[in-house]
C-alpha cells in the first residue's frame, strides 16, 4: 500500500531541504501544463508546495498527473529541488523550492466544486457557502478564523487556570425559566409531555458553584437563545463564563484586564495596556448616546437644551416643551459637507424617529446656515465654546425624546466616523461602563424589568430607594466595551436570600411562579452563601474582533442561517412517528424548502 | 464596609507567617468552645485554618463568635500565632498555626444543612445529595473530583495543541439520524413541528472537518443519548473527540498513548509506560470472554471443547451437540473454596443464562469432585496441562452457547478477582483491542448492523468478502481498554463515497432514508476526501479512573438521576401554554413526584 503519511506539511520546505526525499499529501489547488512539464500546487491547512512532474523522469506518472483535476486528493514521494532561476515565489514560504515527483497516488477524486476553492477572492452567495460548508472552510478564509478561535480558547483556559479558576462543565439539559429570551425546549421521554430547556447561560449553576464553595469558576460555555436572529446573533453562541467569591468588582476588573491582555498578546502579539478606563452608564448615554461607546474617535454628543431654551428656534423649543432634549455633534472640518450629504445623515437619524437635523457651519466670518438667525451672538458664542467649534467645522443638531436623540446621534456619530475614516486601524479602546440602573420599564408591557438580570445586586448605597423609587436604584453591574461592542457583562450578585426574594417580588414574580422556577435557588442561598460576582464575555465577538470580521458566521465552524436552520444538514427536520409516539407529542411539521 | 478580600486561602498559612496580619474568608466547618476561648475551623475549597477568639482581646467579638453556627460564611482580620504546645495538628497544612481574630464579619448565616458537611464519612442517601448538590459539593469529596476533571481537561487540551490538533466546536443543535441510540429532540419554532436533535457524537462534523482540510481536529465534546440509563451512564456525557487525516491506526495509537501518558503524568504523577500491547478482538473474546478484558490479573478462560468431546460427561456433551462451547477458569489456591461459595459463583454466571458450574479441585492425589469420573486419566492430564493446574487449585467449568459462556465467565472471573484481592492497586493496564468484526446481527430484529458505526472502513484485506460473507469482514476499528473499561473507540473511516453508499446499502438503508439522513454527507465525500481516522475517549470514565470512583455522578458537577431528571432544578418540567403554542406542539405533561 502507498504510504501517504507525509514527512512535511505544505508550508515547511525551503532550500535547506534541497536533495531530501519527502512525502507530501493534500489537495490539488491548481494544475498547470507547461511545455511538457506539469506543475501542481499542492495544498493543505498549512500552505502550498509546488510539485513538478517531468515526463523524462517517468512517462507513466506524468500521464497519471495529466488526468488530475483541481481538489483531487493526492500523495506523492519525491525529491526537493531548487526552483529554476527567476521562478522563486517570495510570497510563499515554500517559494524557493519545488518537489520533483517520483511516485504518485491518487487518494480521492473530486467533482468540480460549486465555487472556486483556489481563488477565495471570488464572492460566493452565503447560502451556497453554508450548504457546502466543508468546501467553504477549504477556501482558507474561515479556516484561519477557526485556528484563531482555537488559539483564543486555549489562551483563555491557560490564563484562567493560572489564576486558580476551575473550568467546570454545567448541564445542557436544564430547566426552562422563561424570564429572559425564549428557551429552546427538549422533549422528555421518561416523563412524557415534560421538557428540558437548553441554557441561555450557566448563570444559576455558576452561582450554585459559589454556594458550593468552588471559589473560582470559569467555563467556555455553549449557550442557546430561540430568538429571531439579528445579523450578528446565532441560536447557539459561546461565552467565557466567570464567577468568583469573596471579591469586589475591582478584583474582577483586574482579572478581566489581565485576561484580555493575555489574549491579545497570545493571539495578535499586541500589548493593549491596562487598567481600562471607567465611565458611568449615565455619562456614556449623555456623551455618546449609547451604553457601549466607541471611543476610538472623538465627536461627543453635546447637550444644548439650556442654550436652545434662550433661542427663538420654535421647532426645537417645541421638542423641549414635550420633555425632549436637544443634542449636537461637531464634525471637524465638515464645512465641505454638502446639503445632499446632510440629507443622508437625516435619513440615518430618521430610522430612530428623529425628524430632521439642524446644522450650522463655522467659517472665519462666523456661523452660517438658515438657523443662525434664531440664536443671539452670545448664544452662538456659547455653542462654539461648549462644542469646541473651530473654523470649517460642521455642527449637526437633533431634537426629540431623549432615547431617540441618543440612538439617532449614536448611529450618526459612528456612520460619520466610518465615512470620514476617523477610526484608527488596530486600535483597541477598552472601557468599563459602570453603574447601570437596576431596573427599567419594558416598553411593551409597561412592567418593571431587570436591566441586567434578577440576580444582580443593587448598589449598597441605593438600598433605601428599592421601595420608594426603584427606577433610581443603581445596580452593581458593569459592562466591558471594546471599540463600540459589548464584550462582557457582569455584576455583583445578591447573596442574601431575603433580598433575592424581594427583588423577584419587585419584578412581579408571583409566589407560585417563583417557587416553581427559582424556589430551589432561593433555598440554596439560605445555606451559607459567600459574596460573589462574575461576568460573561462573548467569545464569538472576541474572535470576530481578533479576525476583523463583522460576520459571526465566519467564526463558527458550522453556523446556522438567520432562520436558525442548517442548510447543509437540512436541520431542523420532521421527527419520525416512532419518535413522536415515544415522546407522546403531536406535531404537524411545516414543510421546509431547502436550497 | 468590611474588606472580605482574603490575603490567603485556608491551606497556606504556616509558621513562616507568624506575626503577620491576615484576612481569611470562608465557611465555619466546626466551632468549639473551650474554657472561654472559642475555636473555629474555617474552611474553603483549599483547606482549613483554625481561628481563635479570645474574650480578653475583645469581649464583643467573642460574643459575636459565640452566636456563629456551622456553615455560616464569615470573614476575619487577625494575626497569625503559633498553636499552643502539643496542639499542633500534623494532618493539616496549616496545623502549626492559628489565627487570633481581631475583627469579625458575618457575611451570611446558614440554615442547618440536611446532612453534615464537616463529616463527609457519614453516608447520605444519593437522592438527598443530588437535591442539595450545592451542599454535597461543599463536603469535599465531589469537589476534589471536579478539580481533577479540570486538570485533566486542561492537560488534554495543551497536549493536543502541542500535536497541532485544533479544538473546533461543533453544533449542539443538529439533525436527528436515528441509527444509533435514541436522539433527544429540540422543537423548532421558526419551522413548527420540525425538530433538531442533540448530537450523540460529533462524528459527521469531524469527518466533514477532514473533508474541509482541517487535518487534525479535537474537541472535548458534550454528547447526548436518550437511553434508559445503566448505572454508569448519563444522558449528557463528555468525550475527547479526535480525528486526523493522512495517517494510519499506528499513528493514531502513538498520539493516544502519548496523550494518556501526559494525562497520567500531569494528573497523578505516574508514568504508565508505552506503547500499549495489542490484542485481537477474537483473542480477547476467547481468552477473557469480553472485548474489554481486565488484564491486571491472570486467570484466562480456557476452552475444553475437544477434551470434553472425548469424555463421558453427558451434560456437557449435550451442550456441545447444541453448538455450545465448554470453557473453564482456574482459580489459583482455590481448593479451600466451599461448596456454598461455588453456589454463589453459579448465581453469578446464572444471570447470563448458564445453568451451573462443574468444578474440580487439585490435590497431591489428583483431581477430586463428583465429575472426575467422566474423564479418563489422560484427559485429566490434558486439562491439567492446558490450564496450568497446580496443587490446591480449583477449576470451574461452564458450558452453553458461546456468548453466554463468555459473558458468564467474564463476570465470574472479575468477581473472583475482586473477592480474592487478585487486582493490584494503582496498576494501569492499557490494551488496544483490534480487528473488530465489521457487522453483527441485531438479536432483536435479526438485521445486520454496524458493530462500530456505518462510517468505519472495512479492513482492506477483507473487501472481497463484503458481498459474499459480510459477517466475516473485519473492520479497521480499535478500542483502547484500561483495567477492564473501554476508554476509547475508534476506526479508520471510509473516504470513498461509493464504498460508503455500499455499506449503507448493506445496512439496509432505503435510498429515500439514506438521502434524507446522510445524502449531504455522501455528496461531501465526492469532493475530495482524504484518508482519515479517529477515535473518541470517554472523559467521564477517565476522571472516574483517576479519582477511583465507580459512580459517574461523582465526576459531574450537576448530574442527572437514572431517570434522567435533575432533582435539584426539578427538570424536566411542563412547558407553558404560550411555549407550546409558539412551537405548535400538543403535550399532556405527566405529573412528576419530586423528592
Amino acid at each position: 500500500m502507498f504510504d501517504f503519511r507525509r514527512t512535511y506539511d505544505c508550508r515547511t520546505l525551503n532550500k535547506l531541504h534541497i536533495g531530501e526525499k519527502v512525502t507530501l499529501s493534500g489537495w490539488v489547488n491548481k494544475r498547470r501544463d507547461h511545455g511538457g512539464l506539469i506543475f501542481i500546487d499542492l495544498r493543505d491547512r498549512f500552505g502550498l508546495t509546488q510539485l513538478v512532474f517531468d515526463p523524462k523522469l517517468s512517462l507513466s506518472i506524468h500521464e497519471k498527473a495529466s488526468e488530475i483535476r483541481n481538489e483531487w486528493v493526492i500523495s506523492i514521494h519525491g525529491k526537493v529541488i531548487p526552483r529554476a532561476e527567476g521562478m522563486v515565489n517570495p510570497k510563499l514560504s515554500t517559494g524557493e523550492i519545488e518537489v520533483q515527483v517520483e511516485e504518485l497516488e491518487i487518494l480521492s477524486k473530486a467533482l468540480t466544486p460549486p465555487f472556486s476553492i483556489c481563488d477565495s477572492t471570488i464572492d460566493v452567495n452565503e447560502e451556497t457557502r453554508l450548504k457546502y460548508r466543508y468546501l467553504d472552510i477549504r477556501r482558507g478564509d474561515v479556516s484561519s478564523k477557526l485556528v484563531m478561535r482555537h488559539k483564543l480558547m486555549l489562551a483563555v483556559r491557560n490564563f484562567m487556570d493560572s489564576q486558580n479558576f476551575l473550568e467546570i462543565t454545567t448541564p445542557i439539559l436544564c430547566k426552562s425559566t422563561p424570564e429572559g429570551a425564549r428557551d429552546y425546549l427538549v422533549a422528555s421521554r421518561v416523563y412524557p409531555g415534560n421538557f428540558y430547556a437548553l441554557p441561555q447561560s450557566p448563570q444559576i449553576f455558576k452561582q450554585l458553584l459559589m454556594i458550593s464553595g468552588m471559589d473560582r469558576y470559569f467555563q467556555i460555555a455553549q449557550c442557546f437563545r430561540d430568538e429571531d436572529l439579528r445579523a450578528d446573533r446565532q441560536p447557539e453562541f459561546t461565552q467565557i463564563d466567570i464567577e468568583m467569591s469573596f471579591n469586589t468588582p475591582e478584583g474582577l476588573f483586574e482579572i478581566c484586564e489581565n485576561l484580555m491582555q493575555h489574549i491579545f498578546q497570545t493571539c495578535l502579539g499586541i500589548d493593549i495596556g491596562a487598567p481600562f478606563p471607567h465611565m458611568s452608564h449615565k455619562e456614556a448615554l449623555e456623551k455618546y448616546g449609547t451604553d457601549k461607546p466607541d471611543v476610538r474617535f472623538d465627536m461627543p454628543l453635546v447637550r444644548l437644551d439650556d442654550i436652545v431654551q434662550k433661542s427663538t428656534f420654535s421647532v426645537l423649543l417645541e421638542e423641549l416643551k414635550n420633555e425632549g432634549v436637544v443634542k449636537a455633534l461637531c464634525v471637524k472640518n465638515g464645512a465641505e459637507i454638502s446639503r445632499k450629504q446632510i440629507e443622508e445623515y437625516e435619513s440615518v437619524v430618521g430610522k430612530f424617529g428623529i425628524k430632521g437635523l439642524a446644522w450650522m457651519k463655522k467659517s472665519p466670518e462666523g456661523f452660517t446656515s438658515s438657523i443662525v438667525k434664531f440664536f443671539s451672538e452670545d448664544l452662538l458664542k456659547e455653542i462654539e465654546n461648549r462644542m469646541n467649534v473651530e473654523n470649517n467645522d460642521l455642527i449637526l443638531i437633533a431634537a426629540g425624546p431623549q432615547d431617540r436623540v441618543n440612538q439617532g446621534l449614536d448611529h450618526l456619530r459612528r456612520h460619520i466616523a466610518r465615512q470620514r475614516n476617523l477610526i484608527k486601524e488596530n486600535v483597541f479602546e477598552f472601557l468599563w461602563v459602570m453603574d447601570f440602573p437596576m431596573f427599567t420599564i419594558d416598553k411593551e408591557t409597561n412592567d418593571i424589568t431587570a436591566e441586567h438580570h434578577p440576580f444582580t445586586s443593587p448598589n449598597f448605597e441605593d438600598m433605601h430607594l428599592l421601595d420608594k423609587d426603584p427606577l433610581k436604584v443603581r445596580a452593581l453591574a458593569y459592562d466591558l466595551v471594546l471599540n463600540g461592542y459589548e464584550l462582557a457583562s457582569g455584576s455583583q450578585r445578591i447573596h442574601d436570600s431575603a433580598l433575592q426574594a424581594k427583588i423577584f417580588k419587585l419584578l412581579k414574580f408571583s409566589d407560585e411562579d417563583l417557587k416553581a422556577k427559582f424556589g430551589f435557588f432561593i433555598d440554596a442561598l439560605k445555606y451559607g452563601t459567600p459574596p460573589h460576582l462574575g461576568c460573561a464575555l462573548g467569545l464569538d465577538r472576541i474572535v470576530m474582533i481578533l479576525t476583523k470580521t463583522e460576520n459571526i458566521r465566519d467564526v463558527i465552524a458550522f453556523p446556522k442561517t438567520q432562520k436558525a436552520s442548517d442548510v447543509m444538514l437540512q436541520a431542523p427536520s420532521p421527527a419520525t412517528s416512532q419518535q413522536l409516539k415515544e415522546l407522546k407529542l403531536k406535531a404537524e411539521p411545516e414543510k421546509i424548502a431547502w436550497p
